[in-house]
C-alpha cells in the first residue's frame, strides 16, 4: 500500500510529469494516523495543544472589526501584505543575521508552495538537482513533477559529506535544497563550518541554494547558528509559520536575489494570484501583538521536553535501537540493526495501531532502515502508550 | 509598460517554461488601481461592499471558540474539509444540475488554482489546447507556463463559433478550457442549444474540457441555464467563492471525473499540500449559517443594478461605443470603433486617472479595439465620476 502510485487509466492523456511525480505518502500517512486508536509518530504536526488559539481569536477578532475588514476579504497583491513582509525583513535583520529589501520578500501558501514554484521556474526535465539524502520528501515530491535527476548528498553528523558535494557541484546542478537547521526527516544541524563551507561553494558555481528554514526558530536553545543565507546572499532562503504559529492558515513565505524578483512574481501570479488575504491579515496582526522571540520560549521548552521524553523512552523500551539526539525542530532519526528493514517494523507497528514513518522514501538511495520519529504531535500519554506498542511491534521483527 | 516581459538577467538559469509564461497584467492593474485617486473599471474585483463582514466574522468566531478550533488552525487533509466538499456537492445536486460524489471535489486555493494544477496534469510542451478568443487572461497566463498551443476559437453572441470549434477538436486537443456563464472579459453566455452541442462534441474525443463557473451564480436572474458538466460528465467544472463571498479567504473548488482523483490529489499535495484549514473551516460555518440561495439574491440584484448604471452612462457619455447587454457576472464588453486601437484608450484614461482592461491581452488574435469594463468594484459615485473621465478620453482620442 505505502509504495503504489496511481497508474494511467482509461484514455485519459496526461503530461509527462504527471507520470514523473513522486508519492510523497505525507498526507496518505495523516489519513492512516486520523483512524480511531491509532497514535501517530509518523507526520510533521506540529503540537496543536501549543497553537495560541485565544491569540489567533483575538486577532481574528480585531481584523474581522476593523474599518479595514473589506480589503482583508479582497483580493490582494500578488507578493503578499506589505505589513506581514516588513515583519519577516525585520526578523531576518534581528536573527536570522541578514538584511533585506520588503521587495525580496514573499508571502507564500505555506513554504510546500515555494518548492512547487522554485522548481517550475529553473528546472526543466533531466536538469541535475542536488538534495540531502536523506530530504524532506514534501520537497522532493513538488521538484520531482519538473523531472530533475536528483543528486543525493549524504548526510553526516555535521553536515553534507563535502567530497560528495564537491563532486556533485562539477556535475552542474541548477539547485541544491537543504534544512540546515533541525532538518525532516534526520533532526541533523549543519556545523558553522559546515555553513561556511557550503556559502563559500555557493559562491563559486551558477547552482542556486534553497536554504528551507522551516525549522530554524525551534532550536531548544533558540538560534545558535547562522544562515547561510547570512553569509551568501545570492541564496534562495525559505520559511514558514507552519510549525510555530499554525500549518492550517498555510502562511509561508520566501527571500528571493533581487533578479528572481518579477519571476517570482508573475509565477506566484500565474499559479495562485496570491496568498490568503485574510490569513495574511490575521497573522500580521497576531505578530503585531506578540513578541515572537518571547512568544517562542514556551514552545521551545516543551518541545524540548517531550523530545527528551521520546528519547527517555527509546532508551527504555528499545535499547537495541539506534537514535540521534536533536538540538531542535521535531524528528528523531531512528534506526533498526544494520542491514534489517525498517519497513517490517512499519508493518509491524501499524498492528499495533502505531504510525511511524519509513525513512526509505525520503532517500535517493539507502536508508532502509531507517525511521522518522515525531515528538511533536502526540501528547504524553500518548507517546508513552505508543512507545509502548512501537516496543512491542519491535521485539516481534527484530 | 503595458505589455512589458521580464527578461532574463545575469547568470540566473531559468527553466524554458518560464520564458513561455505570459503575463497577465491583472496584479499590475491591481496595484495601477490602487494609486491614490484612481478609479478603476479595469480588475475582476467583487463588490467589496456586499461582503458580508459581519456573518464572516460571526462563522470566524464560532470556528475560534469551538472545542475544535485546534483542528481548524493544523494540517488538514489534501483534499479538503469533508463538510464543505458535501456543501459544494449538495449545489451542484440542487443547483448545477448534477451528481457528483464529494470524494471528486477538491477544496483550492482559489479557482486559478485549478488552472495551474491542471496545465501541470495534462500539457506537454506543444500540446493543443482549445481556448476562447478572447479568453480569461488569468487562466491562459496559468496554462501557458505548460507551453501549450492555443487554439482560439471566436466568441459569438451565441457561443464559440461552431465551425472553428470542429476544426480546433480535429487537431486531436489535450484541453478545452471555456466560461460558459458571462464569461470574464466578454460578459457572454452560451445559449442552450451551443451548451448541449458542446457536451455532445466533448462526448466524441479525448479532448477534456474545464468548465469554469466562476460567474455562474451571478445571474442576475439566477442560473436560468444547464451547465454542461450536467450534459456530460467527463467535464471538469472549477467553481469559486470568490466572487459571491471573499476572494480573499482564496476558496475555490474543482470536480473532476473519477479517473483522475488520485492524480489531481498527488499534484494538489506537491504543490501546496492542501488549501487554508482556517478559511475552509470559516467558509463551511458561514455556508452552515446562510442559505447560500437567499444569501445571492440581494447580490445579484446589486450586480444587475450597477450593470443598469454603468449601461446607462455608456449611453448618455459615450454613444459612439458599442457594448453588448450581459445577463450577469461582473463585465461589460466595450468596443472602439471598428479599426481603431482601444489601447489609445487605455492611455488616455490613466492620464484622466481611470483604469480600464484593453481586451487585446484577452486575445490569441484581434481584438485590438475592445475593452473590458467591470461595472462591480466601483461605488456609484466612483462610476458616474469615471465614466465622466473615460468620456473625456474617449473624445481626446477618436
Amino acid at each position: 500500500m505505502l509504495l503504489s502510485r496511481p497508474s494511467v487509466q482509461g484514455n485519459v492523456r496526461f503530461s509527462k510529469r504527471t507520470a514523473d511525480t513522486m508519492e510523497s505518502y505525507i498526507m496518505k500517512l495523516i489519513s492512516v494516523a486520523n483512524e480511531p486508536g491509532m497514535i501517530s509518530f509518523a507526520t510533521g504536526l506540529p503540537d496543536k495543544r501549543l497553537f495560541d488559539t485565544s491569540g489567533i481569536a483575538a486577532a481574528a477578532d480585531e481584523v474581522l472589526h476593523s474599518t479595514r475588514v473589506n480589503d482583508a476579504l479582497q483580493y490582494g497583491v500578488t507578493e503578499g501584505l506589505l505589513s506581514l513582509r516588513r515583519k519577516i525583513a525585520d526578523r531576518c535583520r534581528k536573527e536570522l543575521g541578514f538584511d533585506t529589501g520588503t521587495d525580496n520578500v514573499f508571502i507564500m501558501n505555506g513554504s510546500q508552495e515555494c518548492f512547487d514554484l522554485l522548481g517550475k521556474l529553473f528546472l526543466d526535465r533531466k536538469d541535475k538537482m542536488i538534495v540531502e539524502n536523506p530530504g524532506y520528501l514534501g520537497a522532493l515530491q513538488s521538484f520531482s513533477v519538473y523531472g530533475p535527476k536528483f543528486s543525493g548528498v549524504d548526510l553526516n553528523d555535521n553536515g553534507p559529506d563535502m567530497t560528495q558535494m564537491e563532486k556533485a557541484l562539477r556535475q552542474d546542478p541548477k539547485l541544491y535544497y537543504a534544512i540546515p537547521n533541525y532538518q525532516n526527516p534526520s533532526g541533523m544541524c549543519y556545523s558553522d563550518d559546515a555553513r561556511k563551507q557550503i556559502a563559500g561553494m555557493m559562491s563559486d558555481t551558477d547552482c542556486m541554494m534553497i536554504e528551507d528554514d522551516a525549522y530554524g526558530e525551534l532550536g531548544f536553545r533558540g538560534r545558535t547558528k547562522r544562515t547561510i543565507r547570512s553569509m551568501n546572499e545570492n541564496v534562495i532562503m525559505t520559511g514558514s509559520f507552519s510549525k510555530i504559529i499554525s500549518p492550517g492558515m498555510r502562511i509561508g513565505w520566501m527571500i528571493v536575489p533581487d533578479e528572481l524578483v518579477p519571476f517570482v512574481k508573475r509565477s506566484l501570479e500565474a499559479s495562485c494570484l496570491h496568498a490568503n488575504t485574510f490569513s495574511q491579515a490575521v497573522m500580521d496582526r497576531f505578530l503585531e501583538n506578540n513578541d515572537l522571540s518571547k512568544y517562542l520560549i514556551p514552545i521551545r521548552r516543551e518541545y524540548q521536553r517531550k523530545c527528551r521524553l521520546m528519547l527517555d523512552l527509546l532508551k527504555d523500551s528499545i535499547p537495541q535501537g539506534r537514535w540521534n539526539e536533536p538540538e531542535g525542530g521535531m524528528f528523531i532519526w531512528f534506526r533498526t540493526p544494520d542491514g534489517t528493514d525498517a519497513m517490517r517494523l512499519y508493518e509491524a507497528a501499524l498492528k499495533e495501531k502505531v504510525v511511524i514513518m519509513p525513512g526509505r522514501p525520503f532517500h535517493v538511495r539507502g536508508g532502509g532502515n531507517t525511521i522518522r520519529l515525531n515528538y511533536a504531535t502526540a501528547s504524553d500519554e500518548e507517546m508513552k502508550e505508543g512507545m509502548g506498542r512501537l516496543a512491542r511491534a519491535f521485539s516481534s521483527v527484530f
